[in-house]
């Protein structure tokens, strides 16, 4: 009976064939927790009898999502990962060395084909690289660091296929919220995605990773990108389904004439085509994140701010994903453009996506984010109106100081 | 009877000869309040009945302390001081602009012979322009902003006279660091101090500024840096003091062979040769502040690391000073070099100086910083301990992981 590429990766960790709806344990190729998840996983590992973590060179803590320390309760849980890493012998990411989900990345603990866990709702996104990924609570994240293996449901497998071309000035952020409307937020929960099609096959590993990211925003336990056209640093094989894999559901759409979405507060799912919202005012764009805030993202904001100044009543933030993607960025010369157009450069990581600081919007404000959330509060502030677009449809705004299709800055 | 440089300044916006024990009522040519202090001030101008800044063009606001901003209520005073700046068609300089006294230097809002206040303590590091410039509380700028008119008492002046050129190696903050060791804290309250002699002609208006900013670590009123040697990008005539002029207290140091200074836990005029503190394990080295975030700052900071690596136990947070320290830092590779090195870049502003956001530290850790200021809980975290020091002195600890002379490292 043929599979999925999901139902491959298990059954490729487990030795045996697997089959959704069975239960499993499998190895984990790695695992790794972020400063909101990684100290409870550190108590309950410890609570649990933890002496040593599986493999040292597999587990990683990334200090990301209030980095620098906003406050003093922040920075003592800030040491007590430094302190663990230390004694375990396992690396952590520093203050301003990116997201968690970018650094695993580029840092290759995961690699296609892999199974890999994170103490975090948007690990999915390593579905870019043809793997498995899903998030896990700290808890479950403690066993796994203990055991270096993970108890599954093999999911079930939602097959999204897209044909055409997108457009200039469409991109796989608008590619995705697209999506992210029809199947909804919890259209595939506890389920796999599987994105194929023409429309994935051209995309970068960046971009895939904007599609692969968003899956969770569909309640997704994972979500994997086709290989097809993928290109990576080093060799690897691609896992593709089988001609007879069995799906849940089947999705097909055209998205050659799909034009840039937005994501209207206050869920994920209130997808609309940015013609609906052109006009709505805002007072602060946002570019950065697990979801968008990589070198191509700055980059294509670049070429649409070159020369130009943000709105005067907009202000606007910028979040490198790592410490590489902001010094690419530098040398190619994207940050010094955007900065130069009055963008406030911050820390890389997680900034304002979560609440926690570096740019919590005011009452009544109006924000258009590149991020991958707009539920109410998502910000830190329950006054605030979040509309989530891609980077494009965040530089553009920030221009004219309201919701405007980026199109005529691309073409 | 000759005047020092306070009293001609004070003289020439008066109208008549004055010196100091005299109480006079004087035009200012510009006044700023940050975040901190703007909110306060706007209710206070609100409250006394205001309705027109007596001139918008030399008010400002500047959102620097905490910035961009890290929780609800924040937020919301930044919108205070965005309406209000609007509705007086006054300038506000936005998030990552930088700190308010490097941005009303670089945009001229302050110049030689002029009288500004500001709403902060800091503000006497104008001084290194040859200008009066002092701090008031909310309340006074607000009456400052209605009326464009200060109240003064002329204060007496103290008179800081350094011969002999500092050694490779050592630089302004090590010298004002010496100084507020030697005056104390409380030693020049309510007192102008004049700062004069070969040490200081030699040094850029970045390094008077370091000079005149740390005036308020000993309590001055203000802190005025001798014209002679000062270049600026436009004409000035600086104003300079009688021979026969009347001084409290004349102090004259050779600092010819002063080796780099630290001050040590927990005030600044707790103030060493770095010898006695060498050895010393540090877990966060800081640069940045209107004391030194500026670019020599950052230059000299990436001579020491430039190729190396901060120490696996120490974490580094650099704030520029302003939006154009930052392009020039980028400009010039300071920056890639810094953070090749491992420093988290943080927004262009006060960055974690106050502890209100942007790098609190924990529990039991220890401080060098670039700052100030080193009273305990100054960033936030009253369990752990501040060192001061130069930006070399921090640059070259945070690779050692240890408080080290920067010496070897720059000769």
């Amino acid at each position: 009976m043929g599979q999925t590429i999901s139902e491959k990766i298990i059954s490729n960790h487990v030795g045996n064939k697997v089959y959704a709806g069975e239960l499993v344990i499998s190895d984990v190729d790695g695992c790794m927790a972020s400063d909101t998840t990684g100290p409870l996983t550190i108590k309950a590992f410890k609570a649990m009898g933890g002496k040593k973590v599986f493999n040292p060179e597999k587990c990683a803590l990334i200090i990301d999502h209030a980095a620098p320390s906003p406050n003093e309760r922040i920075a003592n849980l800030h040491k007590m990962m430094r302190d663990f890493a230390k004694e375990q012998g396992m690396r952590l990411f520093e203050i301003g060395e990116g997201i968690c989900h970018q650094v695993m990345v580029e840092n290759q603990y995961v690699k296609p084909g892999d199974i890999f866990v994170g103490a975090d709702s948007h690990t999915p996104t390593y579905g870019a690289l043809n793997a498995f990924a899903c998030g896990v609570g700290s808890t479950d994240l403690a066993a796994v660091m203990m055991t270096g293996k993970i108890w599954l449901k093999v999911p079930q497998t939602i097959k999204v296929h897209c044909s055409g071309k997108l457009q200039d000035g469409v991109t796989a952020k608008d590619l995705i919220l697209f999506l992210v409307g029809k199947i909804t937020v919890s259209g595939a929960t506890y389920q796999a995605i599987e994105f194929c099609g023409e429309a994935f096959e051209g995309l970068s590993l960046a971009s895939r990773m904007t599609i692969a990211n968003m899956s969770s925003e569909m309640g997704a336990k994972t979500g994997i990108v086709h290989p097809k056209g993928l290109e990576l640093d080093y060799d690897f094989s691609g896992i593709t389904p089988d001609d007879d894999a069995e799906y849940i559901k089947t999705f097909d759409f055209d998205v050659s004439d799909l034009e840039p979405q937005v994501s209207a507060p206050e869920s994920p799912d209130n997808v609309h085509n940015i013609s609906n919202y052109e006009g709505t005012k805002i007072n602060y764009a946002f570019i950065g994140t697990c979801c968008n805030g990589r070198l191509e993202d700055f980059n294509i904001a670049a070429k649409i701010l070159k020369g130009k100044k943000i709105h005067p009543d907009v202000r606007m933030v910028i979040a490198p994903a790592s410490q590489s993607v902001l010094l690419d960025a530098i040398s190619n010369g994207s940050m010094t453009t955007l900065i130069e157009a009055g963008a406030s450069l911050i820390t890389s990581g997680c900034g304002p996506c979560v609440g926690t600081h570096q740019g919590v919007p005011a009452d009544g404000e109006v924000v258009i984010s590149a991020a991958n959330r707009n539920f109410r509060g998502r910000m830190g502030n329950p006054k605030s109106n979040i509309f989530l677009g891609a980077p494009s449809t965040v530089a553009a705004s920030a221009i004219e100081g309201k919701i405007v299709n980026p199109k005529k800055y691309l073409i």
